[in-house]
């Protein structure tokens, strides 16, 4: 039998990364290229994948998704502001030029699969992997599942309770203000507040010390929710110092309440480089369909 | 084969109810105690069930406990304020007078697991139930297994948005003040705030307005990190008008985001009398647990 190779379709809001993965999951083609039109967008990765074929391939893509796999419209793109993209169906796209299996769930999820599988979080039995960026979101594993009852977490837009120092701020969230992590955490909210994108702004500004006390408020929350194993950190926002003020927040806001491990192995940030955790995570979840197709 | 029997212990942190049901998780027998010393308290517990023996039992307790099966401290009580029941385990315990299948895990999870199998979620596959009393817990069913990575849920010390007209309040919480749940919401703060319990403030008082905030927040703090098909709200605070009240809010909160079903659907109070949900559900783990080693 010969190897497989596994689909990576990462569908961003500004750019798709499609890639081709061996069984080890090393990444052996790559393609990007900015999310345009449905129609044009998924003629590049059709012809992507048909110079590079694949055996089974996962999409992990913006949101919000139907990734129910029992629903009717499992694969559509629900109430998402990208009106173009607003019930286009992943699935049934790529099921037109590829009769291989096919899974799709978040770009979050593909993420937190990756951490899961091969970043992180591959020595534990369950973990939540957050991305901090222009937005928040974050993916929870558990036993090899994703937690979810009904459809795809939001926990970027769960409430927060406000830094002291932090009042006056009105939030960038659409929905919630300043009432959301998403509105007072992501790299909007510090641009907004100092006028300096997180990547330039010094690390002795005081805006790191807010950032990091949301931060943290988010890694207790997700401890009292979740009870993970481990809590991994990604996106544009995050970095090593700032996970550190993360670590030393968490002690004050738990006040000692819930055990954790040692907190540098609680709360990490992610190693992989160029945000491959999707592209892995993707060829993992492309590699467990094809294996749940070949049982069924 | 003559029909089965199951036992329920609700440990509780005031009292033991220990319980014996059938198939049907029909309740045949009860025997309600006080929670004293670990000895004196399981010497009932052992006398009620030889006098009323089943096929295995149920455990769910006031925590901290070790809920972890591949533990070697399963059963365990931790840093519990009940000092005389640190480090007790009641797996221990039962098994030196009884040779059935045991299972254990907190009292919210049974109650939680009653409320899947034969309460207000039991056309559902996903739930989460709250309790709010002289506490606030919680807990979560997705695909007839609990959430929780390496131990239970602690979701009443997540931290919350304070209300505008509550910020004076210093909270309860002996651990976070007046920032998590617990703090400012459960049966305790109604009381250090009026000076009268939940059950006894008229439905008009305007801290029934707060309250109904904070338990808003909590069901749209619980659905955008779990995403369940159904919120059930039980407990010595909860009532019919206040559900309403939270009904109304967490519209509010939600601000349209996150889609859910009619909220007098999603949004519900427990129908279980005299707090029988606990119950209940320990029947259907006591079955679950004597049917999984049966086939082990």
């Amino acid at each position: 039998m010969s190897e497989k190779r596994f689909g990576s379709i990462e569908a961003g809001g500004t750019k798709f990364v499609c890639a081709v993965g061996n069984e080890k999951f090393k990444i052996l083609e790559t393609s990007i290229f900015p999310t345009g039109e449905p129609d044009k967008t998924m003629a590049h990765v059709k012809a992507f994948f048909e110079k590079h074929p694949v055996d089974a391939l996962s999409i992990g893509t913006f949101g919000p998704v139907d990734i129910d796999q029992s629903s009717s419209t499992y694969g559509a793109i629900l109430a998402s502001p990208k009106k173009a993209w607003q019930g286009f169906n992943f699935i049934q796209a790529v099921k037109e030029w590829f009769s291989g299996s096919v899974f799709l769930t978040t770009d979050v999820n593909s993420s937190t699969y990756g951490e899961y599988t091969m970043g992180g979080a591959k020595e534990d039995a369950s973990c939540v992997y957050v991305t901090v960026g222009t937005g928040i979101g974050a993916g929870v594993i558990q036993n090899n599942q994703f937690v979810g009852g009904t459809t795809h977490l939001e926990i970027g837009h769960g409430f927060i309770h406000r830094h002291e120092a932090d009042f006056d701020f009105s939030g960038v969230c659409p929905y919630h203000g300043g009432s959301c992590f998403e509105g007072v955490a992501a790299g909007p909210s510090i641009e907004a507040r100092t006028g300096i994108s997180g990547e330039n702004l010094p690390q002795d500004h005081p805006v790191w010390t807010i950032e990091a006390y949301y931060l943290a408020q988010l890694a207790y929350d997700l401890r009292v929710n979740f009870a993970p194993a481990k809590i991994i950190f990604g996106g544009g926002v995050i970095n090593e110092e700032l996970i550190e003020k993360v670590r030393i927040q968490f002690e004050e806001i738990n006040a000692g309440y819930v055990v954790v491990p040692s907190l540098n192995e609680f709360i990490v940030s992610s190693t992989f480089e160029d945000n491959a955790s999707a592209t892995v995570g993707n060829f993992a979840l492309a590699q467990k369909v094809l294996n749940e197709d070949n049982q069924a």
